[in-house]
């Protein structure tokens, strides 16, 4: 840490102020006192008012019960040194923090000034509460290029992620140095979150893509319902439960014992854009969408008979000795059993863009994953779907990222400091 | 109505149904039975069970309290014939009037087959109760040229809007022959309306443009707490308040002795698409901010005192005799009594789009105003505003359109029927 920087809650930087006040523009007045520093959040969960805390072993976000929107955004960083960058790191801790106990993101709202300078905080979250915020950091591959002098911490699971059969990948969404996923109960804050980040981040890192989501299309906890996805089915039954503490560990958490030591609490995010044909699936009979997913679509019962967690048989046969459950049904390929017992998070959320030129609307799944290794669990998985999924007719990758996502942080310990320290 | 179509509320028409199977796929065994006519929903306001019935004097949408999600659609109307577009709307209206009960777009769900059929409904808001879902059709000028013979039937008040300055409007965001506005408080249900109305169209109208929403910019009424906007200043505190009922009729329900006699009940939509450049706003001090709207930032109030719903003083002077509202001023400009007494009911929505590819949030209002005559209304209003609004410098209307919404539906009486009567 250089001496411009400041330990983590305990303001922002004097580049993180001057970025509030945009290039050139430097605010006459601002100075935080240290006695801002924002204590910890208890978690509190009750509706519209949960929170959780931004500080913790792990990061929030990743086995929180997945709250019902997103907005995720990757970020290229400027043309600035790694003590710089160490400081954007800070700052943005010192925001998370705030702004997961439901505060603005910086000390000055928008009612007390000073007149003079732009307020700290964007004041579009002013009276609302937290609604279960979670504000989650991810590294990109790319930032351990030769830029930061980083190439020798970048952890072996943090691959490039292979070309799977029929990518059609958009530039446009793909990669980016830096991660921020930005959850809650209400776009708004949501929202409020991503915005306040990017620009405490002026002149150091910038936008490069952003998604918006609705409708967790998985599940995380044995108390939340299963959600639907935008084939109208549900989705992330099978997924690991953040009640199921030794598969978490087993599948989620990166170990003491794994490489490198930095990432020790910490996980690896995949995020997929994945566009549906949503028009076309429309027009397929029940019983061909019941056959592609392997499950009914109003129960979302296995094929194999039960109800919606009773484990599919993938051996059960039907008429003419057929298995009820087809070979080639998403169920199966996605299966643990299927994948040498490789288990993910998986954190996605529905999205709708509008729509594209032909009158479609442009929607589908924005799939997010956490895992111990991908190289053992997102990339065999994807392999297996991206070769023999029936679905794949009804789906597009476009957007793709990789993200390893750091231990969490504590007062005096920013998100990175086990990279840098 | 040809022999072909239904009467409202008694299914879908046989080309209705035939949309659901796509164009050459005709589904085997499809048949409404016409004892599935939905009852008239009674209204019930309870969090997100919320309903409102959809059939009713005036379409529900306008007044009903503003819920937090929106989705948009405008669509282009194929070459169909006139009897055909009657069709369609008793379609949409036999399916909105499900929807808004919580039922599934068509009788056949996703659970009981046919199997050998798409289903009716596409799935992904089958657990999900309705959270206040309305749905409101309207019909731009183009409707009314030669196509449909109902060129002498426009109302003179459907005007073409005129170009305002500073207008940067994309084409891409323009216009329309229908409009649909889907609200709900959740997001699943509002992009499930528009996707299911949409499917029903096939091959008779293709979604031109949509729009999604959230964080309805405005209250509608007095139980409702003023949102914020994504300059994080309150919006709508003047707005009119469905509770107001003798400025509702007098400012936003065409009247029975109003012309054309076909829109008596209904009300005329104005959709402006407004992108903000957040990131230069955030760059301008809290002074110059609460300047140029007039309010202050953290309550709202007036500039020239008291507390948010204090009237604003347009002539009480403060230092050297200036104005303490300014004259400029976003407040100043729009409120009624500098416009004639000019007063609309609006009910926008915040949107970000993803960013552009500068990194900029690609964010805004979505603006919606409902009124009884825009000549009179949102044009005068907005020319003033056009002119000498200071927040021009931070807004980029991109979008724009103009609606006939007609009266409610009923039981037998389509939306539209008064038009086509």
């Amino acid at each position: 840490m250089t001496d411009e920087s400041a330990p983590a809650g305990s303001g922002l930087s004097r580049r993180g102020l001057l970025g509030l006040a945009g290039a050139g523009v430097v605010g006459a007045g601002i100075g935080f006192a240290a006695d801002r520093a924002v204590q910890n959040a208890t978690s509190v969960a009750s509706g519209a008012a949960a929170s959780y805390p931004f500080f913790g072993e792990h990061q929030a976000g990743i086995v929180t019960p997945a709250q019902d929107r997103l907005h995720f955004a990757a970020f290229d960083v400027s043309d600035i040194s790694v003590a710089e960058l160490q400081e954007l790191l800070s700052d943005w801790t010192y925001a998370a923090n705030r702004m997961a106990s439901g505060q603005g993101a910086g000390g000055f709202g928008a009612v007390d000034g000073p007149y003079d300078s732009p307020p700290d905080d964007t004041g579009e979250a002013l009276d609302l509460p937290p609604a279960g915020l979670t504000i989650t950091f991810g590294f990109g591959p790319s930032l351990f290029d030769e830029r930061f002098g980083l190439a020798a911490k970048r952890p072996a699971a943090l691959i490039d992620l292979p070309h799977f059969p029929g990518d059609m990948l958009d530039a446009a969404y793909v990669g980016g140095d830096l991660c921020i996923q930005a959850c809650s109960d209400d776009p708004q804050v949501a929202v409020h979150a991503i915005r306040n980040l990017s620009r405490i981040a002026f002149g150091r890192a910038s936008l490069r893509w952003s998604q918006l989501g609705f409708g967790r299309t998985s599940s995380t906890s044995r108390a939340q319902a299963t959600p639907r996805n935008l084939f109208g089915f549900k989705d992330g039954t099978a997924n690991l439960k953040s009640e199921d503490t030794a598969a978490v560990d087993e599948s989620v958490w990166v170990a003491a014992s794994d490489e490198p030591a930095w990432m020790a609490g910490g996980s690896y995010l995949v995020s997929r854009k994945i566009r549906m044909t949503i028009e076309t699936w429309d027009r397929t009979s029940l019983r061909e969408q019941e056959t592609l997913v392997g499950r009914t679509k109003g129960e979302g019962a296995p094929l194999s008979g039960g109800t919606e967690f009773t484990e599919p048989d993938f051996t059960k046969a039907g008429r003419g000795d057929a298995p009820l459950i087809d070979p080639n049904s998403h169920v199966r390929l996605a299966h643990p059993t299927e994948n040498n017992g490789a288990a993910m998070l998986r954190r996605g959320y529905n999205f709708v863009d509008g729509n594209d030129e032909l009158g479609r609307l442009n929607a589908g799944l924005f799939f997010i994953s956490f895992q111990r290794d991908p190289r053992e669990q997102f990339v065999p998985v994807q392999l297996n779907l991206a070769r023999n999924d029936g679905l794949n007719e009804y789906l597009r990758h476009v957007g793709s990222g990789i993200f390893a996502v750091p231990p969490g942080a504590k007062e005096g310990r920013p998100i990175g400091a086990t990279l840098f320290g």
